[in-house]
């Protein structure tokens, strides 16, 4: 789980687990402990607190999927991969590129999130 | 110096100051004692380190300059921008995007960097 095309398919497909039990579960084991998450809109801490975060988030979009977006890029200890969220089917209704920090065990410490479509970052 | 703007107008000015000696003053007045940065070709740590990881990158591309591409972003301690570097008068020969996070005084206390140019972060 250390190459970033893997660290960010998993990312994603923790947030599009419908399941919240096995979303646990996966955070559980590919996060941190000391796990961070912060975004424009939301921010949480350790794995169980960024599970309630993402449920949360899920609530306000149902029926809408992410999906990653170009070639995620990593070193040492960083990913960087960008992101859209749509309904299925349908045109993305947003997007973002978010910043991962893996702990020396290769889980996810860190996420710092950031929304696009702003100039510069479409 | 706590909004996007003003923090990567700063960050570019330090990077594009000809003079050693004031950009390590920049550096020790804006940055915290114990910052960080890393991106994939380079690193540095505290403000004398990364002081002088940049004076060895600028001897790499005399007669370049740092442009703030797009407009910066950022939430709570975190801020985002885009730059290119390119020769005075002359087209870009490359550019990135740098993930900034502030201490509780506001002064640089990590930067992440990554190169664009490949798919998705044009």
């Amino acid at each position: 789980m250390t190459d970033p095309k893997t660290i960010a398919d998993r990312y994603l497909a923790a947030w599009n687990e419908p399941d919240d039990h096995a979303r646990r579960q996966q955070l559980g084991r590919d996060w941190s402990p000391e796990a961070r998450y912060a975004d424009p809109l939301m921010a949480g801490t350790g794995p169980d607190g960024i599970a309630t975060m993402i449920e949360a988030a899920r609530s306000q979009f149902p029926g809408h999927g992410f999906t990653l977006a170009g070639d995620p890029d990593g070193h040492g200890a960083f990913v960087r991969f960008s992101w859209t969220l749509a309904p299925q089917g349908g045109a993305p209704v947003g997007g973002g590129t978010d910043i991962v920090r893996l702990d020396d065990q290769g889980r996810i410490a860190e996420v710092i999130g950031f929304l696009d479509g702003a100039p510069g970052h479409a």
